[in-house]
Formats: structure tokens, sequence, C-alpha cells
């Protein structure tokens, strides 16, 4: 058995938004040449997410932020006043870490489907750590 | 280490809907040998996902429906004119991928707790993608 | 490649409460010898979860118990008639596992970053399975 591991480094130009990062991934998961496997995609940031959805028409992922963003208004009376609390909430709810199994190389997508980032306090630079486990 | 890959399909009847597949996880997991180690449930869709729940009383999971139909209702005045973005919403939400502990070839599950295929987007057939990977 | 599992034994004091287990993860993982690979953190019930956030200023705990309670109150006319059918679709949004990288025998968190059980139905005993796959 083989692990790998890499950052990727991701940024983003709105406060919230989705960044694609499914052909970074594959990239990686053809670098560490394991064919046969898992990926597990996590971000060490509290205000960020990961998730899977629809790459092909980009207003899937406007829903989605502004779905967010009118339940969870950046102004809502939170406890914690940094400003960011809805980033928090956010975050916890569409989570920070996705695992997904790599065959013949790849990610087995549906059509359409890919891996986002999901920023929920930027415009920033973000991380995402990656290991892959798994045979070549 | 060994892995073990197969794919499941399932057919759901409503637009949205549970479906239990806890007994079929645990025949593959039989099926693949393997004592000790993960099994990854990976869903190839986006308006679908897949999450862990109780699978005693059915309300729990008419419940979960009910909440996310409510709160996230499939005509919302939404970017993307599909007629599914609520789904994409939902999956976003539920997500679509889990990862579990498998240990003396069993999931450790709790009492009533099971895993389900969630349908936003049915009637339809669903693939889910199983990668286990382990020891004998 | 290596395997290592633990359960976690976890006491809530309230009804909806986060309780950090970062300290007691990474216990596990040097107890593990395991510096190369992934653990997987899952939870045997089902109205209560797991997930990633901030462990530093608990008013971000506090925000995101205090928007789950008031977007999905206990009692909420629901189906179930436990008297939690509040706690299920709370743990079916946030989730109970999560899978999470190692690296040099740590998980590579972000600053303020850790990892907590989610309480939706305490004050309760919790179990916390833990699995962690690796090289030494």
């Amino acid at each position: 058995m083989l692990t790998f591991s890499k950052t990727l480094e991701v940024k983003s130009s709105k406060r919230t938004q989705s960044v694609d990062i499914t052909s970074e991934i594959q990239k990686i998961i053809s670098e560490s040449g394991i064919k046969d496997g898992i990926i597990t995609i996590f971000i060490p940031h509290t205000t960020c997410g990961v998730f899977i959805n629809e790459n092909w028409d980009p207003t899937v992922q406007e829903d989605i932020h502004s779905f967010l963003s009118e339940n969870i208004p950046q102004n809502g009376g939170y406890a914690h006043t940094e400003g960011n609390a809805d980033a928090h909430i956010k975050t916890a709810i569409i989570g920070n870490s996705v695992t997904i199994p790599i065959t013949d190389g790849k990610i087995p997508w549906g059509t359409w489907q890919g891996i986002f980032l999901a920023e929920f306090d930027g415009p920033r630079r973000r991380k995402v750590i990656i290991k892959i486990i798994g045979l070549k």
C-alpha cells in the first residue's frame, strides 16, 4: 500500500463562492501513481468547506450560495462578533472533509459532477490538504 | 492491504425519499472478505446524497425529507431553471460521500442505525459506488 | 499497512452542545503509532453528529447550535413522536462520520481548528468509534 500527500493552494475572489478544484485533484491523483484506493480532501480552515456537486451549469453553484446566504445572513445577531459567524455555520453544514474512491487512476465522477472549495469568508488564499491511499 | 470495488444499483419510487441500503452494503462487505478497514460509499449523481440515520421508525426519514422540502422548496425562484435546483442544494447539504469503519467484517452500527441513499429528484435508477480498503 | 481501532466515551451535559474531542483524537493517533494515513471518526448514534470547526472562541459553537435550534425547533409538529425528531434532522445535516488525513503522526489542523461531537439529544454518554489506517 502507498500513501501520497499534497497541499493545494486555492484563491477565492468573492466573500462567498464555489471554486472548482476537480481538474487539480485529478492531476494530483495522476501524480501519485495510485490507481486503486481512496482520496481524502481536507480543508484546514473554519470558514471554508469542500463539497461535491454539478460543475456544468454555474447557476447550480449560484443557487447553493444564494440559499445559504439568505438563510444564514452575515448580520444575524450572532454571539461571535468577528463578522463571520455565518461562515462558520455554513462550513459546519457543508462540511470540510470529503473522501472519494479512486478506480483506474480516476474518481468515478458522474456526468457533470465535480468537487468544489466552498469559500464563505473570502476573498482569501486557502489550503486544501490531500491524502491518497491505495495501490499502484 | 486489499481493496474491493463494487457498484450498486438503487431504484427510487418518489421525487424525494430515503432508500435504506444498509443490508446491501453489509452483503458487499461480506463479499469483499475484508474484516478490518474502512468503506467509502460515493454517489456519482448531483441530485442525490447518502447519509446515516435511524432505520427503525420510518417517521424519522419522513421528517428529514419534510423539513428539507419545506425549507428548500422545489419552486423557489432559483437561477438554475431545470426544476431541480432544490435537489442540488439538498445534496450539497446532506453530502454524497460517507466513509465508515469496518471491524470484524461489519460496520459497528449503533442500535437502529443504518445508511440511506437520499433521493431528491426521483423516481430514478441511481448508482452507488463502493470502495473497501483493509485487511482480511 | 496497519490499522488501529479504538472507542472513545464522551459525556455531554446539555441537550444540544458541542464537545471538543480534538485532544482525545490526537492521543489515539499517538497511541496507534501510525504517522502517515487517514483517521475515520464515526458516531454510532442517530441523534448525535461529528464535525470540524473553530475550537478557540466558544461563541462559534454557541452560534452553530443556536442557528440549528432556531431553524429546527424541538417542537415542530414532526411525524416522529419521541420528542427528538429535531435531533435526527440536525444529525442528518451535520453528518456523523468524518475522515481526515494524518501526516507526521498528526492531523494537519488549521489554526484554531478542532473536531467536535455534536450532541443534539443529551445529556448522555456517547460512543465515538475510531479507525486509523496507514504506515508507521
